[in-house]
Formats: C-alpha cells, structure tokens, sequence
C-alpha cells in the first residue's frame, strides 16, 4: 500500500497516484484532492476496455474538484495498468478481460480496500458513486453491498454482458438515491435490458434520463447535471 | 374577445381571466403577467378531467411568474368552464368528454386563437410549452404545428387514448427541445406506449425523465426543475 507521485492540477487541486496489494494483486488508483482536500468523495467506475484515466474520468474528476468534491479512480478487473498484453487493443475481448480480472467479487473487494485506504488517510466523508456501463457494473454491485454510498450515478449497462446475473440479484439491494442514465439508439447495450434494470433497482428515489443517440454519445449536458446531482445528494 | 377581470398575486403578479369567441364556442382562459410584464411566454395544458386553473397549473404558474415567465392556459376540450353537465364528476368518461368538445383539431384552433390575443396585446416573445397527460394530448400537436413554441415539456402520454393516431402522425414533426416526463407505475396510460410516444418526437435534442410511482404521482422536483428547465431554454 502506498501512494506515489503527485500532480498539481488547475485550481489548486491535486492528482495522487497509488497502488494498493489487495490478497494476491496489485490495484493501481487515482485519487483527486480539491483545494482544501474536499469533504465529500466520489468513486469513479471507468468504462469497458478503458481505464482509471481516460480522458472523461478525468473531466468528470475535474467538475467534481471544481466543486470542492474528492474524487477516487481505481483499474477495473482486467482493465488500465492491471491489462494483460494478451488483451490490449481487444474490445471485443471486453467478458474474457473482465472475467480473467476476477469479476464481480474481486472487484468488490477492490474498491471497498481502495476506500479503506483513502478513508484511513483523509477520513469518512460522504461518499456517491458515478460510473456508466462497465462503471455501473462494477458501482451497482458497490452501492448495493457498500452503506458507504449514499447516491449513485449509474447507467448505459442492463441485464447484460459478464456479470448480468450479479446486477440482476443485487439491484433490489441498492437502496440510496440514483440517476440512471440510457442511451435510446444503445448499439452495445439493448435499450430492453436497460430499462429492465432500473425497474429492478430498490431504491425509493430514483430516476432514468434517457436520450437519443449511441452507447458513448452521452451528451455533455447530461455529464454536466450529472455531477450536480451528486453535488445535491452529498451535501 | 375580451379581458374580464383581474386578482393581484403575491410578489407583484397579476392573474387575468378572458373569454374568446373561436368559431361557434367560447373559450375561457387566464393570463398570469409576473411583475414588469415578462419577457418570455409558458402555455400551460391541463390534465384531463381537470382545467386551467387546476391547483397543480396554478402552481406551475407561480413558478414561472417568479422567474419572471407569463403564462396562459384555457380549458381544453369538454373541459373546466366548457364542460356540459352531463360530463361532470364522469372521469370514466373523459374521451367522450374530448370528442364532445371537439378533439385535436379544435383544440388546435382554440390555442392558436389564445396565442393572437395574447400576442395582440404584450407583443411576441420567446414561447414555451407545459402540459402533462392530456396537456400532452394539446401539446404535442400544438407543438408539431406552432413555430412559436421553441421548447416543450411533455409527458404522461403515449400513443394511447382519443387523440392516438394524432399523436403518432405528429409527434416526428416537433423538432424543438422537449423534455418528456415518464411515471413507471403509470397505472392510466401505459408506459410501453409512453417510451414509443417518445421515441417518434422529431426533436435532435429530447430527453426522458422517468420516476416510480403512479400517473399523477410526479415528484415535486421533476415539476421543479421542469419549470427551470423552461426558463433556460426560453433565455
């Protein structure tokens, strides 16, 4: 467990990395200090076949410090420093990287020890999920297994792909507020499944936003209210 | 045509009521002007079985008049002041009460003719639409067939009840921004037909907002932001 090099970003803010041994691999991650060290936290679930840092992470990362909101990124299972060469330049690969990275329960216990180790540093603060697609494959089993997570941002991902079984058990678990977003012309996730899982989602509060347009073609309004609902619910 | 009387409202709005002669009926309708008159313009479509001063369009009205929007409603067909006595209290029997009134293409008369003389005497001014359920039954096509409305919020409708085939035909032809509110419990109009409804709006820019709970359970923040929703688009 250690944290590495840090960055200075605009604003004030700061960029920390960090590697974290967790049983019998190493989960590399990023954390995202605002100016005065931020008194709300917000996982990142990054996509499928990207990673802790791709390039909208990170602008997410940004609009969350902008507001004086910590933000943590972790490499899903299979995925970013965590790839094996096998994989790389693969996305149609995107179950076998998932599944040769521990699915669901290794990923589980990922991110509840990359929290335990921000926690241990910074201390417990209120804490939201925002993570679409493979981010939600990960932040819906996170957010039903985790009373840490008081809000979810959740979305592009259904009763689907490599851990469909997982999302469809523990959705009625997940009991904090969520938005959930769709896309309606989805290619990759069927809009079906989609609205399946929200209608499966235990939460009292919750709300679908839907518009046109393909799997990653969410539009930057919606990202843009997306980070002000979390700002909302964590306050 | 004619301006009957006025009632101050809190924070320096007014309330007009005014009845238009539009071919061989009257039309009731009220006029809410903010304090300094309002820039901008919100039509408001009731319910059905309800009317234009319904407790829930009187508060939507409150909402704009404080962001400085005027608003208008009329009753809609076989509505409100319109309504013969056979009908009251006969909700079970609200598509006869809308055939009887004259259906879409009087409505459509009766809201362009309010729009004149509305615009007779404040001037043109950017124009939205509001209106839920049967608000969407008049707002969509007046949508689809007015260039003044510039933005619209929708919702509790499908390609369902009365006026079906009119919606379908013209839903492909509103083309401006429309928000579109979906209940999941939607115990009245059925959702599958709600999501199709959405799916034919012409609009680029459309999104839908769907909430558990039944068809006239609508959170008090989706109303909330719909109206901000309005007010920015209206800018």
């Amino acid at each position: 467990m250690s944290w590495n090099e840090s960055t200075q970003m605009e604003g004030g803010a700061t960029e920390y990395s960090f590697s974290l041994t967790v049983g019998d691999h190493q989960v590399p991650g990023v954390y995202w200090a605002p100016a005065g060290g931020g008194d709300r936290l917000v996982l990142l679930g990054h996509g499928g076949t990207t990673h802790k840092k791709v390039e909208y992470i990170v602008e997410v990362a940004q609009m969350l410090v902008a507001k004086g909101i910590a933000a943590m990124a972790i490499d899903g299972p299979g995925h970013g420093d965590r790839v094996t060469d096998r994989w790389e330049h693969e996305p149609q690969r995107f179950g076998e990287m998932w599944e040769a990275g521990g699915g669901t329960d290794t990923m589980l216990g990922d991110w509840q020890a990359a929290l335990d180790f921000v926690e241990a540093e910074h201390g417990a603060r209120p804490t939201g999920w925002w993570g679409l697609s493979m981010g939600t494959m990960m932040g819906l089993p996170v957010t039903a297994r985790e009373s840490r997570i008081r809000v979810a941002l959740l979305g592009l991902m259904g009763t689907w792909g490599p851990n469909a079984d997982d999302l469809q058990a523990l959705a009625p678990q997940v009991k904090c507020p969520v938005r959930f977003l769709v896309q309606w012309d989805d290619e990759v996730v069927p809009r079906e499944s989609c609205l399946t899982l929200f209608g499966l989602l235990g939460s009292e509060r919750k709300t679908l936003h839907a518009n046109p347009g393909l799997h990653a073609a969410v539009p930057s309004f919606e990202v843009a209210q997306s980070v002000a609902y979390l700002d909302e619910h964590l306050r």
